[in-house]
């Protein structure tokens, strides 16, 4: 049994039966509890959830439509008005039951309805419960521009039950599994090693979630508000979240987040090597990890300014120059590089080159 | 000479000529500075403040609408796209120069974008010198739900300077003279008593703007998330805000902030004699102190259904009951009263029988 991990003043249980979750609850004396949903986990995880907390039978349910093109101020605010219907008051209590796109936004629809009301977050993909599930960010996107409204908050607890992952199917288990590698690249080439031998099928992965959640929460904890140690988790995301803007934008069946992530930190670990000495065989350990589970995803140059304009409204950036965490070797990671538009695009070029 | 006031992380500096204010933004090495402003304060105040920073001459300036009616979420969501638009990273400074809504929205606005950035509020009207300026609560209307969407979020630094104050009308300095009026209700039988020989036109308000913040300040930095006695702030503000909100809906020449909590001080006076020991003298006194400023505003009955539907969504309640926080004598206040419908109904009959 794996123990709870502290986080910034709460904890984070791993218990596949939610087995304190009630007790939580009940112990908070809250007005009225909300669960926010989408249509896949309403359907497949909600009645897991409503099990396991057989004494709380009075509660409202808010669904918002699944898919990262719906985490947008519309969709938040038939949220914050959903919330007013029910009469929420400040003592209401908010569950997000679902991937990155509930917990992300119902974080930031609770965190600021009625200036702040208490949340607990019950990720449901692979992605959320190892990216999204520590670290108390918050956010939505603002037309393609990703996760650029935001609160740091942190929930009450965060609840992480395997018994919701049999419900994904594989592009989702992947695209959480680019963290997983994300968190070894940064911060443990123990880990790294562990992913490279991973079957997403066949494997038990309680082990590498939990350890991937220790090594976020241990870089969150030493840098709540992300001014310095805490951007490394951004590894792969400065032009990984512009290849997830142009794809939600243009294709009809876009990427997911991890799997935009994984061919951004390809690109990054390609600058890692061009200028922060990581070695050649660095760089193909980075290449072979994802190649070996990602399939590639083709474009042409002619996108390139869209992609340079949408790393310009990347958070990281200061005074107009490119910001980004590069890795120096296989488990660690530098912040604060900028770095010249010329070589981003060689970077991509690298990509498209595999 | 005024001192400073010291307020939770920052100072509120009472200077006519923002002296201190260049200074403080060269020394805080930010990328960029962003003005908000409203059309008003862009013709009356810009001016003056542009006179002031001399050495600060690269600025954008973001213009919002003036009035209530706009300090809502569209008009949020035009003004973080200006922000991307102007390529607003991080490190970028705002300064709010208007009343409320700008100071409001602007701190809304400066933290949720990018998760957060520096501001710095310059109140240009009485009432959000005395109200707006200090207690970090930022925030947007929602439909016609007052202020439900908010962040508590502290400004760097707040400037208070008199020099504004010319530029507004006779009912614009009325409506923030009302929350003067209510500091010393809640707070300083003087401050009071001091308001009731003020003459709007000719006095020099400098002392009473000075005593009005420090009444504020001595409350919020007891209690920063209204957890318990920060609540005795909104005296009058159960009923005036549902006026407020019914007002800006339906009348052509909306009434002003401090023209609805006017009201709603006098009918929570009358809940404060009939279930709070506030003596008939002291209902008087309340009674009289707002006559002789404002004038009466008619509204009939068939808007009380309105009226009680609107405070049901009151950020004070509690489990569906109507919370007030209710004065025991001139110059104290009690909070988390609860109050029954009916007698709130006979308030409001009590207020039109004036």
């Amino acid at each position: 049994m794996k123990k709870n991990i502290e986080s910034i003043g709460y904890s984070v249980f791993f218990e596949k039966g939610l087995e304190s979750l009630q007790q939580f609850i009940l112990n908070g004396g809250y007005s009225q509890v909300l669960v926010l949903v989408d249509r896949n986990t309403n359907d497949y995880c909600l009645p897991v959830l409503q099990a396991t907390i057989p004494d709380i039978t009075d509660y409202d349910i808010i669904e918002v439509d699944p898919g990262e093109e719906n985490k947008n101020i519309d969709f938040c605010i038939g949220v914050w008005n959903t919330m007013l219907d029910f009469g929420a008051d400040r003592k209401a209590l908010m569950l997000n039951l679902g991937g990155g796109v509930v917990t992300d936004m119902g974080g930031f629809a609770a965190s600021t309805f009625k200036r702040g009301i208490d949340f607990i977050q019950i990720p449901t993909t692979l992605l959320s419960q190892v990216d999204a599930s520590v670290g108390g960010k918050t956010g939505i996107d603002l037309g393609n521009v990703k996760n650029i409204i935001g609160t740091f908050a942190q929930p009450k607890a965060v609840f992480i039950s395997s018994a919701f992952l049999t419900t994904l199917d594989e592009r989702q288990m992947r695209s959480g599994f680019a963290e997983v590698i994300k968190h070894g690249l940064i911060f443990d080439k123990a880990l790294f090693e562990k992913t490279q031998s991973i079957d997403l099928k066949d494997n038990n992965l309680d082990d590498i979630i939990y350890r991937s959640v220790q090594i976020k929460n241990e870089v969150i904890t030493q840098d709540p508000t992300e001014k310095g140690l805490r951007k490394i988790l951004n590894f792969g995301h400065t032009i990984g979240h512009a290849i997830e803007g142009y794809s939600l934008e243009n294709d009809s069946n876009p990427l997911l987040h991890g799997e935009a992530i994984a061919i951004g930190m390809i690109c990054e670990a390609y600058l890692a090597h061009k200028i922060n000495n990581l070695s050649i065989e660095g760089l193909h350990a980075v290449v072979e990890a994802f190649n070996s589970h990602f399939e590639k995803y083709n474009f042409n140059k002619e996108i390139y300014p869209i992609l340079i304009q949408l790393m310009q409204n990347d958070k990281k950036n200061e005074s107009n120059k490119l910001g980004f965490a590069l890795l120096s070797e296989i488990g660690k990671c530098d912040y604060n590089i900028f770095v010249e538009e010329d070589l981003v695009l060689e970077s991509l070029d690298f990509y498209r080159s595999l």
